[in-house]
């Protein structure tokens, strides 16, 4: 993981002393410690993490520009170089791990770096020589990594949201087609996994797609405490070194450029201090990860089998399911599915302690905060787009079997409730339990309701929504007194 | 933890068969049975989940009263021995253990069997009787565990937030009114634990203030996902054996009884398929967790000392701090409130655990999630309080040693960074680590700046805002070109 | 939750002034003053907590008697007093919440004022004189919080341990019984929910025997790490103001106390600053509860029905299992399993942020670590219990329906492979899934192999133990060149 | 993240058909639709686990050969292709993501298909004609994904441990050394973060080498867990298709192949429907990572400064530590460290959920298993190389500051108890900390000792180890009576 490849570099100064570069490297002597100091993981920013940086970057360029702070050439360069950024023309040159120093401030160097040189490359000046565009002066003017970098990551999980909801629209229509679809599947319930009452194998499908567009809908709702943003703050949430227009017109830019709502925080400390809002965001990723582990869990039942399970339901073949059961086909989606959301739950614990451990004026475990997030939403996105299209969209009822179990759940029997009382049903039960007579024929024989107020009160279909009680109901319980 | 007490027994017959019960009791048969399955832990069901769930049970029979599904007599009983469980007057007789079957059933029997006995008794009948009443034909009407469980633990949860609520507003506006009192204070600033430039110790305690605001309000809002309810959806949210319009007249009489704002859930099967909303506060509660431990911790930071600690401010004394170290003080209240929310934390995996596995028409993991969330409220509630009161309240300020801190951080230099930029003002900042001499002492003696210049730059108090800058900047970096 | 009923008080005094004591209380100011300040949750200490206390307060007792240090009247009536706490005579003087003081300074100063004046009583004494025997200066004689909660938090939770680890032994048993008694059952493997190559029934028993094996195993062996005791490191572990030879001394004694084998730590400093071995100890419960949700899962699966389910075994029946639909019965036991493991994994997590929040000198976050870890331990026991003795031990399983299974999943085509090949095995199961043909019906229609050989090959019961290869096989793949 | 780039494809067939597979793809057909299945994060197999499947299959055709089952010139070139895996020469033909099928069933067919075509080319066969050795019926001989991958699992979590466990030594040696270094820097202890009594910096550092050294015991006992392996079991533990000596034989080459101690699981069965060995080690990991935060914490407290904090030590400067500050200088190793182990206890959430979802005869959720277990080992190693090397290794003490500490703190008075008693010795701190005179002007004032006791008992060296009491302390507290 080290960078001893034989080749030409170029030497720069920070406050530090000398350090080597990459001769042809857009980044420089502040990146070049940070790749001997991180190899840890080989993972690098997350693409929204770059684009997000090279975003607020420009902003702050355009603001400092419009209060005379950065003069119009420095500021048009800058904007330049910030621009590619966006358009991740240097992705290649974002090369600290995700695993790095605390509040990120190698990765805002390293954009710092990028863009300075970029931008004296575009000025005709050689790479290395800042000669005039510098990191800190210039690209970095009026501002810190401390309200750099957390405006970086609230955008960049923005940005990457937006890559998750469209998923999740598609998902839960895709739930509400199959609802009505199997609207006519009769079915048993289950609870406790034991022998319900009928329902209709559309009205499961209906609450999985709600269940998708609630946590749709709270993600959304997580969404917005990202809005706020601490930039101005610069380097405790004072505002030291900017201009007292600085903060409004930089995110007022940073909307603009972004596509995003966005607002200064109410309090500059606060936005610092706390980073709250990614716990808030990961747990809100937990809830969907929640819904999407009981979801599957529940395909991989009604889809067991062919002869030893459930059999409800047909899943999409996607591939062999054995290396050494041959014809086996497996629920290989929803599995993916589960495994997905098990990483999405341990990326929030990772958030949630990295919440916790902020300092004084300062949080600086953001780069634990970023990585984690922008995974969840980005893996829950392609995990979600592959349940939608290659499983639950290709899902086929075995209607014949779903209609035995509607019609041999000894669960029918509540049905007679009102009429005949619960624990007289409950007698019926355990002798259908023990002979294996079927509820229709006990209640038959024992003679307890007429022919046709058994047709009608032990009618599955009957039992799925609502209903009037039928007279013999309100005549059975007579008043006291 | 059996009922081997001697003590004098009726017999009671359910549909498993004859259970001996304490002659006293008002519970029946099941809770007896409940009572010998779960000797598990010693704890009992939250007293707000009894009032809940005799809100429900009030509800259910006023709505089918109306609906002319119970007679007048029955239900008038039911409805005051309802009354008498909200009231928690029958506190004593709910005796099942918190850790129990799935779902709550044990709990929902024994809910429904003190309600039947004392209706009976009410009626004239003796406890045991249900002659008049009876626990699952009429206490339970149209009822299942499977939606009245779900529907007491979200109105539970609701009526618990009520005490939270107040604690927190009061929390925030402690830490507003030392935001006040400290305003003036100035200190330095400390990121990465490092010396960072000046702010003011009330902007610190501003910040913690809007953090709980920011942390109420979104369990404000994890708390309306708790508002949809499935009650009317009986066994499996199809609503067998309810009249079609229980659903919205029971939800309605219980937003009555509540004085909660309640609606029927828009999907019956959602409401009992998914319990996510308990997630989801429970992730709010997290997240008011998270920043508690931040808070508390920094807190404990800065009163550290007296001699070997930062000592900026101290803590109210509440009890000598050790049992061998003579006159030590500890912040314990700080030490509470990191360990009630480690709790909460705990807690808050317990209800992820339960939530994710639901299987099929039912989640029956529900009394884990209920157990944990109301716990979590009540233990905040209770540890915020205190935290208000006897810890945010008391804090006093040592402003000298602030003063101290203002001046001496080598930070100050930052303020520089426009006039002399950043790689200059690194090089009196090492200077002043090796020397000891101050970043002014250096300032002045390189007569980097005019003296009043350094005097207006290097003033702590204008680093705690944005300034406009002075001219000495705007003239300092010559454009390019 | 304040003691504010009317009842009589007597004053004490401590270094923070005086305090109303109850007067018939055998606790002191400091406890006092801990009752006022933490009214959190209205739970008390873990009974093993106050007998392992009890027993460290004696064998300091006895070592500082033996070194001379306590006069032999003082300590005589410190030991008798600690006697009496080991024996459990004075739980209800423990009035401490779990939630308080870091470090549980005031649970130990609770245990210090009970010793003192008990055994000022003993002396002729009046509660809160202190006149013979004080709670610092005597019962605490040389001890520290730092040093006596840590070590009363691992024998407490070494003793607790003592319940559980029978508890594990007996279900383990069970497990084996149960796996003799299935040994002959024929059953269908199931992977990924499929169908799957025959498998005894008796074998997936023995499998969970192990595994329950297992995990007491890692129990046992994380518990070693609670052996090595920081008593007699006092203050910060230099162990001030204690004499050299105290500390084993004192770790002698408390081994034959308690009975359990005790040293003293390697390093004093390290046995107060990291409590890493409590969240060892939970770690390996925690193993135990993944193993307990996965086992009781298995159970819900296979008793699942009983006529829409997979119904191989029989639960026994405890209770009926809803309130609206008669006679269900409910697996409700593995259920409860589910949820006290949940329990556990959540207290884990509690445990994890407490241990990883020490700072310098001590983790004061014990309280915490305490709570939950002996409660996971006693929720565990006492839910294996019944877990063993009213399920497992019950268990039936349904013979005819698993021979069913054993021949009818399309699995057993796998036992064909090494003699017509994997793909060509896989065209057969196929032609089973779309036709319904059995896969020995297709082997045998297409003639790929002899009837004796089919009748062999194709046996469920040869395919559930390793097998000689048939000389059909070896013949069939020519070896290359 | 498609493999729509265009290049020349094969064709392939499985038994779902038609598979396009790049013309140069030493993988195959099932690769191939994993490769379109799962697009998931972009992340490929750790390359332990690739070496440790080379290792399986080359165990599994060598115990085949030895047992007749496979000829000598397949097995020869298995065995071949198999060393070249082992080797890293094939792993970029391992483009399965990490996030996939259940059980790694895509993965283990990577494998195979990687094997079979180099085998076959070095037979002089075109890629993807599986003309003389087939993935599934020579390189899978025996085996199944259900016990190939667990091993593979195991095998790989054992070797890339191996790359953890001498970083651990070194860095537990490096506090050694500190600790020795430091051993006559007397500081003030802190606990609650109060004033405590003295300590020496070398006993700190002591405790924190011992922290490691057991973190190390504890993960090297766990890693004892996964030794047991189930290969031999194939399909569900039964060994269906393999020979009654292939099992043994198998684990044996395993073991010689990859040099780790390996044996046999007692029972099959449970090898595959547990996993509890992976939350174990993860858990282990998990203790490590605690320990970690807490040092790195510590570390940061008492490198706080230089003006502003503790300033107890200095860490080695690494890179400029802000983009604004200038001349600031941040612990960025430590918080690399809490990082890094945040990230580790993220994914031990994951690991534990994944451990406890096995449903019957296999967990299919082991690709989340390995994936993070791995991961965690990898950056725990590379993290705390650097954390070795590049900080602590760096240290220096701040003896003078320290120094002051150590007599400035309040808690000398503790060293007065003996003599004074507890409540006379808090006055003094009350004292002390009113009026700012140190304990002993105080102690020297009020002539409670003579001027040599308090020399004697003052010294906060002699605080700092068990001391035998001065005869002052013997005869102030007559025994009683």
């Amino acid at each position: 993981m080290s960078t001893s490849l034989p080749r030409s570099f170029r030497e720069e100064k920070d406050s530090l002393g000398f350090v080597q570069v990459p001769a042809t490297a857009y980044y420089g002597a502040q990146t070049a410690r940070a790749v001997e100091n991180y190899p840890i993981s080989g993972l690098r920013a997350h693409p929204q993490l770059i684009r997000a940086i090279g975003m607020v970057k420009r902003a702050a360029a355009e603001a400092n520009l419009e209060l005379g702070l950065i003069d119009e050439t420095r500021a048009r360069v800058i904007i330049e170089a910030a621009n590619e950024v966006i358009d991740e023309r240097w992705n290649d040159e974002f090369v600290v791990d995700v695993f790095q120093a605390g509040a990120g401030v190698s990765f805002h160097m390293n954009a710092n770096e990028v863009i300075a040189n970029r931008a004296n490359e575009i000025l005709g000046a050689p790479l290395g020589s800042y000669q005039h565009v510098h990191p800190n002066d210039h690209v970095n003017y009026g501002q810190s990594t401390n309200d750099v970098f957390p405006t970086a990551m609230r955008l960049a999980t923005l940005l990457n949201l937006e890559t998750l909801f469209p998923v999740l629209d598609a998902l839960a229509a895709t739930f509400r087609a199959k609802a009505g679809e199997f609207d006519g599947v009769m079915k048993s319930g289950r609870t406790h996994m034991q022998d319900a009452v009928p329902i209709r194998l559309g009205q499961e499908f209906a609450a999985y797609g709600l269940a998708i567009t609630k946590a749709l809908g709270n993600i959304a709702h997580a969404a917005d405490s990202l809005r706020e943003l601490g930039l101005g703050g610069s380097a405790v949430g004072t505002g030291i070194n900017t201009h007292p227009n600085y903060r409004a017109l930089a995110v007022d830019r940073l909307a603009c450029i972004s596509g995003q709502q966005l607002t200064p925080a109410e309090d500059m400390r606060w936005a610092m201090q706390s980073h709250a809002c990614m716990a808030e965001v990961s747990g809100a990723l937990r809830g969907l990860a929640l819904e999407v582990i009981r979801i599957s869990n529940d395909l991989r039942l009604l889809s067991s089998g062919p002869n030893t399970g459930f059999a409800e339901i047909h899943l999409p073949s996607l591939q062999p399911g054995s290396s050494i059961m041959p014809g086996k086909i497996n629920p290989v989606i929803p599995e993916l599915a589960a495994m997905v959301s098990f990483q999405v739950l341990g990326n929030d614990t990772a958030v949630a302690y990295a919440v916790q451990a902020g300092q004084l004026e300062l949080n600086v475990m953001m780069p634990t905060m970023a990585y984690n997030v922008l995974q969840s939403i980005t893996i829950l996105a392609h995990m979600l787009h592959q349940f939608d299209v290659h499983c639950v969209a290709g899902i086929t009822a075995n209607a014949g079997r779903c209609q035995q179990y509607a019609e041999s759940t000894v669960s029918l029997a509540t049905a007679l409730n009102p009429y005949i009382g619960y624990a007289k049903a409950a007698e019926i039960v355990k002798e259908s339990v023990a002979t294996g007579e079927s509820i229709i024929a006990i209640a038959r024989k024992q003679q307890l309701l007429s022919e046709e107020e058994i047709g009608e009160i032990l009618d599955p279909k009957r039992m799925t929504e609502p209903q009037m009680p039928l007279e013999a109901a309100k005549h059975r319980d007579k008043s006291v007194g």
